[in-house]
């Protein structure tokens, strides 16, 4: 099979005013960036036209416990649009865009694969709109002023070592993690910090749940960057940051149009981790696209455990959309991981039902999550070449007993939108059946932090209990004095594992989940406990991706996944 | 007077379409970036049609020494395009683009002035078309494949202390100037570097410099990073970065089609430093300009000193282009405190004839530095409301004296085009009195590095030697047994003196210039000597300007200059 970059390559697309019109969008509510990308740019009239169309239904691809590869949720995503639009619908993907870093390390594109991908591939893995590099550009001027104003300022606002806030870069850097700033002379006051990922940036999170500019900036003032000498948060605002950070994020707020490789539009907006961030595409881009189509398909990062569940407890509590019905990705690989095969990709590839079989708990724990919240959930098996015929027969009895709403396999990798119709299929009826989602959460914003953690590790992680860590108890009274309790959880945890450790496949039962430190990103408006350590800035490994990436004489892209 | 950002936002601009039009461009050979920006981006038989129309003529704007607060190059630079247009003649003008860091600091916007700017003048200086973002993902990612190299490999091809290449962010951010990074377990091997803000980065330069992609390529493969054990330069090649950098600078190659208040077309691409760098917009860019109009008019950074003679000995000579006429801005305040006067923005408002005249003696170095390459120079006074009619008519009277072509007061920024028509008239007849001017330039590539760096000092900065620096000698040496020995030579100095000593003003005589230390730009193709600490990452004043940047309630932005 020819790559997901040859594939690309050799698309035909539409121009993007062609995307834009079956959207009932007109030239004048675009701002065009080349032929095949645009950003959105409604007049508030238009805007307001817009938001009188019908709503259409709202689907959310999420996935069982991934493989350190990934599960390919973007892919079905995409694919389940052109199976929509294949049956005839009228459907929108929105996903989140790619971060430039993992590019080079050893991850490829982030935009789909095959036939079921995001075009112009090129384009939107290499820096794309600009979004990205806006926000951490927003971020670095914070940054900046925070520490000019330790230098500047004679009775500083800031006890030095209470600052969490750090720098962000858009780059595998591992060397960038734990620095020391302000050397030499002149240079400003010395301290430890680091950088993290531009993905892991408290406003990536907030471009990805802002309802506006405004909201935007006010959100950006509340961004907390350390603490003063009696303890009290220190925001943006209080460094009058905010606004010129505004006027970095004028562009990055309007969402993406670009489209899949059977021509179906994708809004692709905003990019934060799936750990200690939400893990969603944006709000904006979100609740534009329900009154463009009849179909919006949204994904959410990582397992259910980690974006499925933030889906709805943090981005639909703040839209205040809610899903018509869910989509469970799955893989027989990632089962039989589960099932206690090693992580082998060989070894994956071989029939082995029994393996299989023993990982349906973890797909079984999954449908269960994403059905406390009230939603029908039909499994997509994301087809793979090695997969075997009993492997499937074997998966689809056990689904079609599971209390799912419907099973089917789903090919878009080989096959395009054609390869995804039984899915579509499915999830139309689902989404019909379905027409008034009544907004379920799995705890109340009242309840206090600890026991919000402790019913996230109970209901969706299947924890006995939660265990606080060294000084989490004084840091969790602490923000409720600042006036955060009654803001939802992020809880940031392992994707490999239902459980806090990677090692635990399947469903793992008896075992707590331990706390080991609690931050707030109350511009995002969220408080995120960590469950083990996170990474925030990624490394490169030994040869890095980059080395291989490279432009041919003909002035091509070689080398990207 | 309104503000220059109030002056933009009630300007009436072109839909970039009907710019690139009037330049013979068609619609398929621009890449849109919103309505009134777009990358010109010709496919191989349109860039050969275009390359076989007549070339234009090619002006050069420099200055006198300039104040702290610059002298409008820019702004004169744009007025003279505009006025060129007023008589009639097709003219584009070609700038660098301005870096978001110092919008912060105390700065403002770098894209004209008054009714001679150039918009989106809120777009351009916030992001524009992601071009610096792109050289900045670049260095970057070269910078991190480096430092993974030094962890990774058992044998590094570094001697890690010798390593020079440093990482870049375009923010004025002083506390990143000295750090030491790999801090902490598993994040790398710790060594002590620093930020450059992205204008100085050498892949900057060489955008500035590459005739096409491939040349980009080829030119950051060449970057020297640091020394091996024995002293021998590693290359960018080395490490097989430049690749994949290639591929995120695919699209900043690009150049970028803008328009001037009055509607003129303005080419702006690229924006390297003018002090370690060579501070010119780039070759592609001009060899494009003069294919497409009558008149191209380009600035190079700072005065004839520094832009400007590497104007000619750098730029010119990897283009193969000369222009035809040159012009000189000067102000009455710039003259003034090289006459000796304080620089106090309301001391140097007030009339001084005496004080103006004294500092002629710097306005005659200027002008016999441009004629020694042989090219006419029209001398342009940039007026200021506080010029009075008798500064005005004596400066008249020593320029009619002194060998210029001839003498012109230019008023762009209070009346647009019509306020330069004068100054127009006299460039044309200029360039027109020197159809086919002859390259000259300060000093023979083939002359040793120390002979090269002593005609710039003597025959430009009027100084009576060079004094090296300790090691210097040695570090000269290496150079030339590396083959770098035949590079021309880009020196690091002071602008605001002609001298290497800011204190000294007007034309400085009985001094030496004492190199400090010597560098190579080997992906540039210069070397650049140090004369005095440059500096290469500002930082923010007491109150940045960035504290009364701001979106309104409208969405407006306000508080840019």
């Amino acid at each position: 099979m020819r790559s997901s970059l040859e594939i690309a390559q050799e698309a035909s697309l539409k121009p993007i005013q062609q995307i834009a019109q079956s959207l009932g969008l007109h030239p004048d509510d675009l701002e065009q960036f080349g032929k095949y990308m645009a950003k959105i740019a409604l007049s508030p009239e238009r805007e307001k036209e817009i938001h009188k169309r019908p709503r259409g239904k709202y689907i959310l691809v999420t996935a069982t416990s991934p493989t350190p590869a990934g599960e390919g949720k973007t892919t079905t995503s995409i694919g389940l649009t052109q199976g929509l639009a294949y049956l005839g619908k009228k459907a929108i993907v929105t996903l989140r865009q790619p971060s430039l870093g993992p590019v080079f390390g050893v991850k490829g594109g982030a935009a789909g694969a095959g036939y079921s991908q995001v075009l112009p591939m090129e384009e939107i893995n290499l820096g794309f709109t600009g979004d990205f590099s806006r926000v951490e550009s927003a971020h670095n001027l914070a940054a900046a002023m925070l520490d000019n104003h330790i230098y500047r300022r004679k009775k500083p606002l800031f006890n030095v070592s209470s600052i969490q806030f750090r720098r962000a870069m858009d780059m595998n850097d591992r060397s960038l993690r734990e620095i020391v700033i302000g050397l030499g002379q002149e240079n400003g006051v010395s301290r430890a910090t680091g950088f993290d990922i531009t993905a892991a940036s408290e406003i990536m999170a907030i471009l990805a749940l802002a309802s506006d500019l405004q909201d935007l900036k006010m959100r950006m003032g509340e961004v907390v960057l350390g603490r003063d000498s009696d303890g009290k948060p220190i925001r943006i605002k209080d460094i009058k940051a905010e606004g010129a950070m505004a006027t970095i994020m004028k562009q990055a707020i309007k969402p993406n149009l670009v489209q899949t490789y059977e021509g179906q539009p994708c809004i692709m907006h905003a990019g934060p981790f799936g750990n200690i961030a939400h893990g969603c595409s944006s709000i904006v881009g979100d609740k534009l696209a329900l009154h463009l189509a009849d179909y919006v398909v949204t994904e959410a990062g990582f397992g259910s455990d980690l974006g499925g569940e933030k889906f709805f407890d943090i981005k639909c509590r703040q839209s205040g959309l809610f899903p018509n019905a869910a989509v469970l990705v799955t893989t027989v690989k990632a089962l039989k991981m589960h099932g206690g095969e090693p992580y082998d990709k060989e070894n994956l590839k071989k029939e082995n039902v029994a393996a299989m079989v023993r990982g349906f708990a973890n797909l079984k724990k999954h449908l269960e999550n994403i059905q406390a919240f009230g939603v029908p959930v039909v499994v997509a098996l994301n087809k793979f070449p090695t997969d075997t015929e009993a492997e499937i027969q074997e998966l689809e009895g056990f689904v079609k007993t599971s209390g799912a709403y419907g099973f089917a396999v789903s090919d878009g990798v080989a096959d395009g939108g054609k390869g995804v119709a039984g899915l579509a299929r499915l999830v139309d009826a689902a989404a019909t059946a379905n027409p008034n989602p009544k907004p379920q959460f799995m705890y109340d914003l009242e309840e206090s932090i600890e026991e919000k953690m402790r019913k996230i590790s109970q209901k969706v992680y299947g924890a006995d209990d939660i265990v606080l860590g060294t000084g989490v108890k004084k840091k969790i009274k602490q923000l409720e004095e600042d006036g955060f309790g009654h803001l939802p959880i992020c809880m940031a945890k392992t994707h490999l594992s239902l459980s806090d450790d990677p090692s635990k496949l399947g469903a793992p039962q008896g075992f707590n989940i331990t706390i080991s430190d609690i931050k707030i990103s109350a511009g995002a408006g969220f408080i995120y406990p960590l469950v083990g350590k996170m990474m925030t800035m990624p490394g490169l490994g030994a040869i890095p991706a980059a080395e291989s990436i490279d432009i041919d004489a003909d002035g091509k892209v070689v080398g990207l996944f």
